[in-house]
């Protein structure tokens, strides 16, 4: 039976996102698409999955090439549900997003949206996910559907390698203003957090998570990162490993082995 | 002015659980201990941080050379914390665990114990986790206490590479029978998951979490990867990355870049 390509779609701004919106709208090109998502915004919750509270799932629409679940879960949960419960089928490609705000360089560790993209990968589905540098609700998305377009039907024709998702990044900026795609690493960076320090009226002290991103990447911004491609006009894409192993490493930690196998031996 | 080393500790089973306070009775041994963690257990919450409900913070304890701070945030909340907000210095190791239950292979994605140890290694603080794969509330750490002491004694002496963190899991057998630790790779797995499905006393469905890891590797288990040294009665340790980008893919993602800058320029 030659059936259309199934296509998981989901992000961690919520189903009435209009990034999810935008990213549905071009998923539809590629096949029949079930998305899943949270009522309210998931950002931040990274690959969290839920196991203290039972998840609840809602069909919420279902039309010709077009099935939406909500689930009070995290982006993970979600893909999770699909794989395991939603769909008989499974996927051919997982799309994520399209997040409304960056996550390049370090931003990578607390996203939802990559989250749920490297939760595909480790299914060994191909998956993408995709991020506008607008915080706007009322984005446009019109040049992302570009890159969104792109990028996809090259995975769902090439595929990805085992385990390896990737990891889109879409400059807020006129679609013909963008010089196009580069392939970058993950810039050098981190979140300085500033915790702003409040009193409740019962006179008990809290705090607010705030912050900025501090680049570590030397003065022109560290060519051949994301940072870098993003500020200077092109869409990033960063093949994101889910096997965190650093293999450059393993022959200097061979002291501890040596020494500890010694004693026991 | 000549210091004791300051030893951050935390954990994702909360401040009560026996593995925090075996993880800090070894870290009172290296220097001045910093404590925090949640009241309750924060399993399974990865990399998540707090943006929606603000931070609560106690501080709980504080006697010569030990302070212990219970919050309402994830463990990575609390290591944020802790480095920009409750201390005036930075610490000079992170200690993270020991965990009641195992962190290896694909287990690292989703495990909050070594979130807060990749936070740790994001700014370039040495950081460990530590796991013992028992889920017994009241597990002997006896032997984990000699690996924790170990490992923490080279890294406190001899530093790790910026942004690596170390995932160091242990089995849960007598020291005597423990053969030395082994510098592994992260075995190539995944957890299957079985959602139970139940009705609610109002007639609604609801699922719970529930799954089996499944590993990927050859029969013997895959020499090498951390899976196989734990069945093997060996401690493993997997450096692990920050910098999530797949070097190894870049350049067969080339095709893409390559065929969009030929259409925009």
């Amino acid at each position: 039976m030659n059936q259309n390509p199934l296509i998981l779609v989901t992000n961690d701004d919520g189903m009435y996102a209009g990034g999810m919106n935008a990213l549905i709208s071009v998923a539809r090109k590629f096949g029949d698409v079930v998305a899943i998502s949270s009522h309210e915004p998931m950002s931040g919750m990274s690959h969290a999955i839920t196991i203290k509270v039972p998840l609840r799932v809602k069909l919420i629409s279902k039309e010709p090439g077009l099935t939406r679940y909500v689930c009070n879960g995290t982006p993970v949960d979600g893909v999770k549900l699909v794989f395991n419960s939603l769909s008989e089928r499974k996927p051919d490609l997982l799309l994520s997003g399209i997040n409304h705000g960056s996550n390049s360089s370090s931003s990578v560790l607390y996203s939802g949206t990559m989250a749920a993209a490297m939760e595909g990968a480790v299914n060994h589905i191909p998956s993408i996910g995709f991020s506008l540098l607008s915080f706007d609700p009322d984005a446009d998305f019109t040049a992302s559907a570009i890159y969104v377009e792109e990028v996809s039907r090259h995975v769902l024709e090439k595929g990805l390698p085992d385990g390896i998702c990737l990891n889109v990044n879409i400059p807020a900026i006129p679609s013909e203003q963008i010089k196009g795609i580069k392939i970058c690493s993950q810039a050098n960076g981190y979140w300085k957090e500033e915790f702003e320090k409040r009193t409740d009226p019962n006179g008990t002290e809290y705090y607010w998570l705030t912050g900025f991103f501090h680049n570590r990447e030397p003065e022109n911004g560290g060519t051949g990162t994301d940072e870098w491609a993003l500020k200077n006009g092109f869409v990033s894409l960063v093949p994101i490993n889910t096997d965190l192993t650093a293999y450059g490493a393993l022959e200097r930690m061979k002291s501890l082995e040596s020494a500890q196998t010694g004693k026991h031996e």
